[in-house]
């Protein structure tokens, strides 16, 4: 959901990818290597679970990861034991939902802080992956496919996180680049923010990690 | 270990707690809240796994959390499920080893980003209580006890972390203040560091997360 509106400071409106694809030079041109958009991230203040809109696309971004590159402990389906946390689009922010297993404790009641952290962690690097779909203007999981991984992670711990209740969260992008994208979410319970994180996401180079290149 | 000499620029020397001690007004006074010591931390050049001293104390930290908040999913001993997290001095380092499990894969042959974000989180925490009994001159243990939480959380991830060997956490505390401490973390295998984190930790008060209290 974007505002409108011009944003005042400090308020928060996500950004659509697709806004910047009108400044895109051709890939492969010098002018390529720029930064392809790079705007302050501001949220709109539509209240968690109520964002739905018909750009919605209930296929998790990381159903359409490369079976080589799906066993990720936070987001790979391949993974039997993992968190399988899906990303996708809900108007203009990405969104994911997490439960918590019943180990998952900081202290007794209370979300563990490193779950919270993995959450971000792979809804970022899955956001990257849809919001850069978005920007190419082509569809999750076309040729070729995109996969991200995390540069740099950041969260801020607001509040004790309880423990029973799905974790949400939500992602706002905040710049997309040609190898890079930047996200940042939020993560509630019940519609109260409990963490605000920020991924600094690049692009993946599956041949860049092959073991035999270590 | 700290440095013998000035540290020059961009040089590493980690901060010892007890420096600070002559600096502290007695608790209670009005001058308590103020920082305790703010120093740019910088660590000593010395191997990873090479730091061993006399002052090394070989009992985790968490073993002295009280029972009502020792069931961290990272570093609760009282987790069966948990990840063991278990943090010593090394000198005037802390250092924590955790050994991934096979599933905590990001892309086959590499560690989880999120695994390694929890092991920075808990070894921050475990790190600020080990740094502040050492600021107040007493064991680890003694009471009242201290048990850390974590305010904020950065990760920057320097190149892939091959899946196999332990991890290992080094910390450095940069700052220690009344109620704060902040931790920088290195996390090597066998001695490539390949990742960075920085952990703001914030003294725990148990009956301020009492459920009732929500």
């Amino acid at each position: 959901m974007q505002s409108t509106t011009a944003p005042t400071a400090g308020e928060v409106v996500c950004f659509h990818p697709t806004d910047a694809v009108g400044k895109l030079p051709h890939p492969g041109t010098a002018g390529h290597a720029n930064v392809i958009t790079n705007v302050h991230a501001t949220r709109d203040p539509m209240p968690f679970s109520q964002g739905k809109s018909e750009m919605t696309d209930h296929t998790p971004v990381q159903h359409h990861y490369p079976d080589d590159v799906a066993h990720c402990y936070g987001c790979g389906r391949l993974n039997t034991q993992g968190l399988h946390i899906k990303s996708t689009w809900d108007g203009d922010e990405t969104c994911a939902i997490l439960t918590p297993r019943p180990e998952h404790i900081a202290v007794p009641g209370y979300v563990y802080g490193g779950l919270i952290a993995s959450l971000i962690d792979c809804h970022g690097t899955g956001s990257a992956a849809l919001a850069m779909y978005r920007a190419e203007q082509r569809d999750p999981g076309s040729d070729p496919p995109l996969r991200f991984v995390t540069a740099s992670l950041k969260v801020d711990f607001l509040r004790p996180t309880p423990l029973g209740p799905s974790l949400e969260a939500r992602g706002c992008i905040a710049e997309v680049g040609p190898r890079k994208v930047i996200v940042d979410i939020d993560v509630a319970v019940e519609g109260q923010v409990c963490a605000k994180g920020r991924v600094i996401a690049v692009k993946f180079n599956t041949d860049a990690l092959r073991p035999a290149q270590l």
